[in-house]
């Protein structure tokens, strides 16, 4: 029979199972912390109604999505998690409880140039809370919280989680006289990071017409080593402004409370984001070690979330971590933590007689303690039973020959020491749960200790 | 502005929050019981090259499959975990430990007519053992164990679990001297649960022209109420009939081994399963209670698991739970425990000063202890607030106000006994950790007490 060439698709990420346990972990501990929040798990489809995908339309988003044809209706399949968000809400107002706090982990589907280290299929990790109407600045003060515990969590602790706010931005522009061209510079400020000062500077005054003398204030404000000094210096302009300052300094007072370390956060007055749709406090989480990277959580505040579906106003704020692509860059920078248990077991039985029955009641009582158990049942020798365990990185392997089954016993073989112990399976259990426990608490990320 | 109206295509599941909490307790402990097992999780790509995806292609699958255009990329969504599977298997082998056993919990697609409890995306929770060459017989003894451990988990005890040898019957109908009409008399056989033995024995007869004495024999033995006895009787005629008995006499003697209670587990001789690919053990799992849904868990042993990609054999034994579905069922007959803890909170701080500070030092200080929190941070009246935690079924509240905070103490009330008490963060932690323990632990399913 002619074979098909067995294949994955390009920009599709599968993974071997060692480091499929390692991704797990990582959306474990993700759950684990946004639930920590109170946050609500959601579950949406992949496929929706293209009218509904893209009832905001436009952009580069269109070009990308899958769409396609079944029956009669016109289908595509979800590229981020906040538009199926918006439609939960706007459908589902009268029966959610507000503010509706909800987390989604699960995959979206961008049909991008493949290269290295881009996706078009790829897990978002989103939080996002909504509010009927209004929605406190506490919300937007307990994020940066979220993502320290959630980055801690996963096993990194050289990141920084940079915060401004919207209103700070539209306000300056306008306090600066440039109100008219407030999208324009938003724009182009955001590009600081990845061109420097002097090109924006530039851009700033050869594409947005911003005069020089302007330019380079906007450039020394946003640039400021103080910034919260700088913005206070400027209160009394500009209400926008004002309130953004007022917002910052709110989200600023309260880290402390949080939890969050000074160290892991910072105001940085040129985050801008690129979608319009953030109004308040915006948020980039980056590596210290890899700003090359770009923001690997990010988010902010908006005040009108399903606006296209409903007139119902429900203003939010949210964060979303792409984490396909963050374990992409971790494993390629040896980030992953290999010394963590990700064998399938925690023990396996191997048989030294024909009859199964005694390894079969053993691996029976070895679960029902809660251990991860396999029977090599294959009929292989010694050798090859034992490199199995090897191979999988069984941390323990549970031997069951004549003498042992006479007298009521099994030897347990720690695969790491080499140290073996002939005990009752109940004594074994025991054993095996202690010695494991090290092994699969650990954080599935481990950062390479800095270079001095 | 023009709304979209926000609507979730027909036949796509999508749950409010409480419901998407039980559904999820259902996964995770199919997580756990699988990873008992010794599974390893694996994730592969939802959309598929058309031509892997159908590689084997012909039948009802084709005609329901998603499938589309993206580039010059024939696409297709998976219908399946098994097609996938086999795709990865054949891929990896050479880094794969054999033999493999693998779990996986995913959502596949299936264009099906829309009707009610049928699904156009549903979630299958697969496990697979996959050989190199050879698969020994105790893997397929393990597999009612493995459904034994998942279905109480899940909270269900009255099913059981029918097993048969797919060897029996092709040996059986060839002693018989139909040997030819094999498949013909598998397929008849196939639907005695459905029309009876009556209906069966004419189609035998009038459709598959086999001789009226040899239908009657066949389904006498099938219908035996002692399969065991009915096949010992027969054997030394055929060497596969004998071999299949061997194999599901095995099968039997290892069960209480494996902790599968009699009463848990059937031989039913009826069993043949459609897919032609079964080539010894097959399973089915009835709800003793809702035999009108069909198998709830099914599956079997297969020789050839990946041939359409590779020369390399590979057998295995794998079952299949169709989740969305089962759900679905459960969620129908009321078999959902609304007892268990759906609320996305263990306890709800309420401020009741204009500070948030305290409120937000304590809520930190029992997130570190692994409490789930939220603040109530909205403007709104104290009643409100109450009403809030009421409705989402917040289990504890706790109270700040300015007593409680210059006495370093806060106020938590059991929100199911109204009781209240004052005590030190530390301690109110302890006793919301206490409280919650037995309402976290449930399973999400309910039995309704069997009627007399």
């Amino acid at each position: 029979m002619e074979k098909v060439k067995p294949r994955t698709l390009s920009g599709f990420m599968e993974l071997l199972p060692e480091k499929q346990v390692l991704f797990d972990k990582m959306t474990d501990k993700l759950r684990e912390v946004y639930a920590l929040y109170g946050f609500t798990p959601l579950d949406t489809p992949v496929i929706e109604s293209a009218e509904v995908l893209l009832a905001k339309g436009g952009g580069e988003t269109e070009k990308q999505i899958y769409r396609f044809a079944k029956g009669d209706n016109d289908l595509a399949l979800r590229f981020d998690l906040t538009v199926p968000l918006a439609k939960y809400a706007a459908m589902n107002c009268g029966q959610l409880t507000f503010p509706f706090r909800r987390y989604q982990i699960g995959k979206v589907y961008r049909g991008e140039r493949a290269q290295r280290g881009r996706f078009r299929e790829f897990y978002q990790a989103d939080i996002d809370v909504i509010g009927d109407g209004e929605l406190d600045i506490i919300n937007e003060a307990e994020i940066p919280s979220i993502i320290y515990r959630a980055f801690t969590g996963l096993g990194l602790e050289r990141f920084v989680i940079r915060v401004n706010n919207r209103k700070i931005l539209n306000g300056l522009f306008a306090l600066l006289g440039e109100a008219e061209r407030a999208t324009g510079i938003m724009h182009q400020v955001d590009r600081l990071d990845k061109v420097g000062p002097d090109k924006v500077r530039q851009l700033l005054t050869e594409e947005e017409g911003v005069p020089a003398d302007t330019a380079a204030r906007i450039l020394e404000i946003l640039g400021s080593d103080d910034p919260l000094a700088a913005l206070a210096a400027l209160k009394g302009q500009n209400e926008t402004f004002d309130r953004g300052v007022e917002e910052l300094e709110t989200v600023c007072r309260y880290m402390t409370g949080f939890g969050v370390p000074e160290d892991h956060f910072k105001v940085d007055l040129t985050i801008a984001r690129g979608l319009d749709y953030y109004t308040g406090t915006v948020y980039e989480t980056t590596l210290l070690d890899h700003p090359e990277v770009g923001s690997v959580c990010s988010g902010g505040r908006y005040d009108d979330l399903a606006g296209y579906y409903t007139n119902k106003k429900l203003p939010g704020v949210g964060i979303s971590i792409g984490l396909t692509r963050l374990f992409f860059v971790l494993e390629d920078q040896g980030y992953l933590n290999e010394e963590l248990l990700t064998a399938p077991m925690d023990v396996l039985v191997i048989p030294m007689t024909e009859d199964m029955g005694p390894a079969v009641s053993l691996a029976t009582a070895l679960r029902d303690q809660g251990l991860r158990v396999q029977i090599h049942s294959e009929k292989k020798k010694f050798k090859a039973k034992m490199s199995y365990a090897d191979k999988l990185g069984a941390p323990y392997v549970a031997l069951l020959g004549e003498d042992e089954i006479s007298q009521g016993k099994v030897t347990v073989k720690d695969m790491r020491t080499g140290a073996q112990t002939t005990v009752s399976p109940a004594m074994a259990a025991r054993g095996i749960r202690d010695g494991i426990e090290s092994l699969r608490g650990g954080a599935p990320i481990r950062e390479p200790a800095a270079e001095e």
